[in-house]
């Protein structure tokens, strides 16, 4: 079968299989997705270049797919486009293939991705928690890899707050790099088409093809003074109340870009707060009566079928905000992002926590307003200011994602993922044989980038054995009652190093869980059962170290 | 103990236990060291900014650090500096600590690591085998983790052959950004400092820290039209002679670019070669003799005692060369590298393999200016035209490091480690129970980033048991003789995603090497003995699936 007919029958497959309904407003019909995968595998096989052929990929349905009604979340509202809005059209030209459009949040307004007749859109990870929004199928289709990758768009953080709770990646680019054209917009001079993938390779590689069409020079960054990454964060108090365990998750990724070599400081976040909560309660909510209010007039008039009742009311209530407000805010705007880019300095981004915390479904039903501003306290501002954000997972809170956004001036997209890209996840390994400090092996781990953490032992629940292997290599297995406890050093390594080790792993070895004598878990060395039947038992040694010096 | 006091002993041990006293030509008095290290300890301790505390590097010896003599590879040539130079200086401000002064082919003339009074520098990874240069110390002692990065200097290729042939990354920046004052000049107007380090991240860390002080801006990359990375290669024809495997490996450096999404074209070679021909056949290689010729001279006429007899056959020969064949040269030079430019077109980069081949000590021995003239072939021209170069590991040939180079206009060299850095390894992972397709684990996988290569079997030496897990899972185990073929899926993913899979493996599952049907070993899911005790053995249905429809 040709590849790429392959991939679209087993995304198929998993859609059904993740029994989300609520993420699709329109799925294309099976027979077009694979004849058109069967034409793009064809056309590869003549010669032709297709960078992103094979790739499937989900647009929020406030973008126009040509052959699918964009709906912007609202039935009613729903329109037939002549033709794919340009961003999705270069992506189809590429080879990228168009699964279906999207859920989200009525007229891209909430950051909730509850407010939709089409269903509230369930978290990735934990179904009795929100999605975020606004573009929350298409967070949720990537994170449960129904697709490859997902257009968003962010007004307030509708790019972002769903990457955070769904542990995926989010790249709002600066405004203006990718074209809003057949877009059903939001607040028309901010409006951002974004990008969702589960890796920053993944989603910049998609972004390289959305961005403006090929006849103009893209923008410099704006330079930088020499020296390490110089990256801003916020100081506890100003952070507000964050979700239990997301203040110490944020310093765990201010520390680890520490560690990584960038040099922290720290601003006062109050000009980018005070800025985001005007996005909703000052006079910039009017544009989205521009966009869309004489529509959902009319709509209410005729009974207001199938529309959110909280969009509704945050729409119509923008009716009659006057144009003197709009002025004053707008200078009260410039004055804030002034004093905003006077506290970013010579920095070349701000770290901040996604979100305050990751409500529940039941929590937004309870206050949809409140616990909407809540959510877009560190993202609203974004586009206010006219900046770029690239926001990446950074590890787990109480077995759920967590995720930062980093922040930085329009045109420092580059240079924003290339930060995010510091935020790796480290592992340990724990080591009893070859690879321990000073051992033949020892070296391997060096050239991965390894640091030793700490001696210790295993849980006295282990056997030592001599294999025969060459170099000489311990077989540590795990006994229960009988076992001792094994001498142990327990190394750091990023991700990468510690997968590249067990690529180039020769049997019998294995890697897998070791319980160490304060009762963790680290991955370490193990090895097969039958290595260890002509073994001879080493453990009264102690360690490896001792066997050997014996 | 201090910590980085912990470190520089742990270092000192590796150094006397690596047994390759060749890297160095001056190592720092240990006392001197550990209390330097107590000191950036302490600091830390008190609250101050130290970036680069507690990591420890080594410098090529024609760059001048204060309390150790400056000899370039040649003895009688030492004198004792009265500083750091600039770019020592900066990183020990950060607080990095120099462990010693490292071998180098004399006058950094010389592409091979064997051109040195103070022994040939042998391979870190094959004895037998160059260690390529001139700045053949510093990227050995980084390769066997002696140090956590190195500096070179880079005129012909001395800061990328040593990286290439060693498995580590060579930055050479563009020229001009990292300063050159107290560098013994081999060709002044073009000499670059570098960094070797063992990842692309370590090294921009240091990098970082190299450049000009921070007085001024740093000159912008240039713009860009939009799209995906554009990367230039070369025609298999025009590589000219490579090793056995070295245009294989090549070519799957393209095509793993070509799969990151990088539009890969062809260029014609042509200039980069014919300039690259005129280091040192043209007039360029008199600057050799202006900056060291007359001292050369000198010691001749006092018996040569120290010289590389090659070194000054080519230093002193430079004497001659009248400088209308000097301002000859410049005009072809210009005419070359308009050319070259006009065939990168808009690429972002071209792709290169470092270096032809990796000949052995005897090999060099034998021949020893046209192994080295053979091994400039795709680094001379970089520098004579002014653009950035970054080496980087990309595979191995024959279990010896495999390398290649991004090459770019002046100041693309961000850019150019980006590009770099999609040459990840890829992994693959072997799975036969809860990972399947369309299982509950799948999802794992999928956001991971990883992608179906191809359903098989395991090799008939395997028996399959049902663990006693949640979800279920079966546990596979090597028997030999009385073992089955299991079904068996292997899924490619980047190993940063097998590491964090294998980070959050739950005992009692372990990975490692797994025999498929053709006799291949690719990593897979294995178990800890113990599970196995009370496990159903269901070998006899051929795999999980038949198991489960049973």
């Amino acid at each position: 079968m040709s590849p790429t007919v392959s991939r679209v029958r087993a995304a198929h497959a998993r859609i059904e299989a993740a029994g989300r309904p609520e993420i699709w407003i329109g799925l294309r019909p099976r027979g077009e997705v694979e004849a058109e995968a069967r034409t793009v595998d064809e056309r590869v096989a003549a010669g032709e270049r297709l960078p992103l052929a094979g790739l499937l990929f989900a647009v929020k349905n406030n973008i126009d797919v040509a052959g699918l009604p964009t709906t912007a979340g609202c039935p009613a509202y729903a329109y037939e486009p002549e033709a794919d809005a340009p961003v999705v059209a270069r992506l189809r030209a590429a080879g990228a293939i168009v699964l279906g459009t999207t859920n989200l949040d009525q007229f891209a307004t909430g950051l909730v991705g509850t407010r939709s007749p089409y269903g509230a859109v369930r978290n990735a990870h934990d179904p009795a928690r929100i999605s975020g929004g606004s573009s929350s199928g298409s967070a949720v289709a990537v994170a449960l890899g129904l697709v490859d990758f997902a257009l968003g768009t962010d007004t307030a953080g509708s790019g972002r707050i769903p990457a955070a709770f769904n542990g995926v990646v989010g790249l709002k680019p600066t405004r203006g790099l990718v074209p809003t054209t057949g877009v059903v917009p939001a607040c028309a001079s901010i409006d951002c088409v974004t990008v969702f993938a589960r890796t920053l390779p993944e989603a910049e590689r998609a972004l390289a093809h959305m961005v403006a069409p090929p006849v103009r020079e893209l923008p410099s960054a704006p330079g930088r003074a020499p020296g390490p990454w110089r990256v801003a964060v916020a100081d506890r108090e100003r952070l507000g109340e964050l979700d239990d365990g997301w203040g110490e998750a944020y310093q765990a990724a201010v520390r680890q870009l520490g560690a990584s070599g960038a040099e922290v400081r720290t601003l006062d976040l109050t000009p980018f707060t005070e800025a985001a909560a005007m996005l909703y309660e000052g006079a910039f909510v009017a544009e989205r009566y521009t966009a869309v209010g004489s529509f959902v007039d009319k709509l209410i008039a005729e009974g207001g079928d199938g529309l959110d009742p909280t969009v509704a009311r945050i729409i119509t209530r923008a009716r009659d905000i006057p144009a003197h407000r709009l002025f004053a805010d707008q200078d009260r705007l410039a004055a804030l992002r002034a004093r905003a880019l006077e506290e970013l300095g010579d920095a070349d981004a701000l770290l901040l926590p996604t979100a305050p915390g990751h409500p529940t479904l039941t929590e937004v039903a309870a206050d949809p307003l409140g616990a909407n501003a809540r959510l877009g306290r560190f993202t609203n501002s974004t586009n206010l200011f006219d900046l770029a954000a690239v926001a990446v997972p950074a590890g787990e809170v109480g077995g759920l994602p967590f995720g930062v956004m980093l922040i930085g001036p329009a045109f420092t997209d580059e240079r924003l993922a290339r930060i995010a890209g510091l935020l790796r996840p480290e592992t340990r390994l724990a080591v009893v044989g070859a690879h321990l400090s000073g051992q033949p092996l020892n070296p391997q781990l060096l050239a991965l980038g390894a640091r030793l953490d700490r001696t210790t032992t295993t849980a006295p629940v282990y056997r030592l054995h001599a294999l025969s292997t060459t170099p000489p290599k311990p077989g540590l297995v795990r006994v229960g009652e009988n076992g001792a406890a094994i001498e142990t050093e327990v190394w750091r390594l990023p991700a990468e190093g510690l997968g590249r080790l067990l690529a180039a792993l020769p049997r019998p070895m294995a890697l897998g869980g070791v319980e160490l004598a304060d009762g963790s878990s680290v991955p370490g060395f193990l090895c097969e059962p039958a290595a260890l039947a002509d073994a001879e038992d080493i453990t009264a040694y102690g360690g490896w170290r001792a066997y050997l010096n014996r």
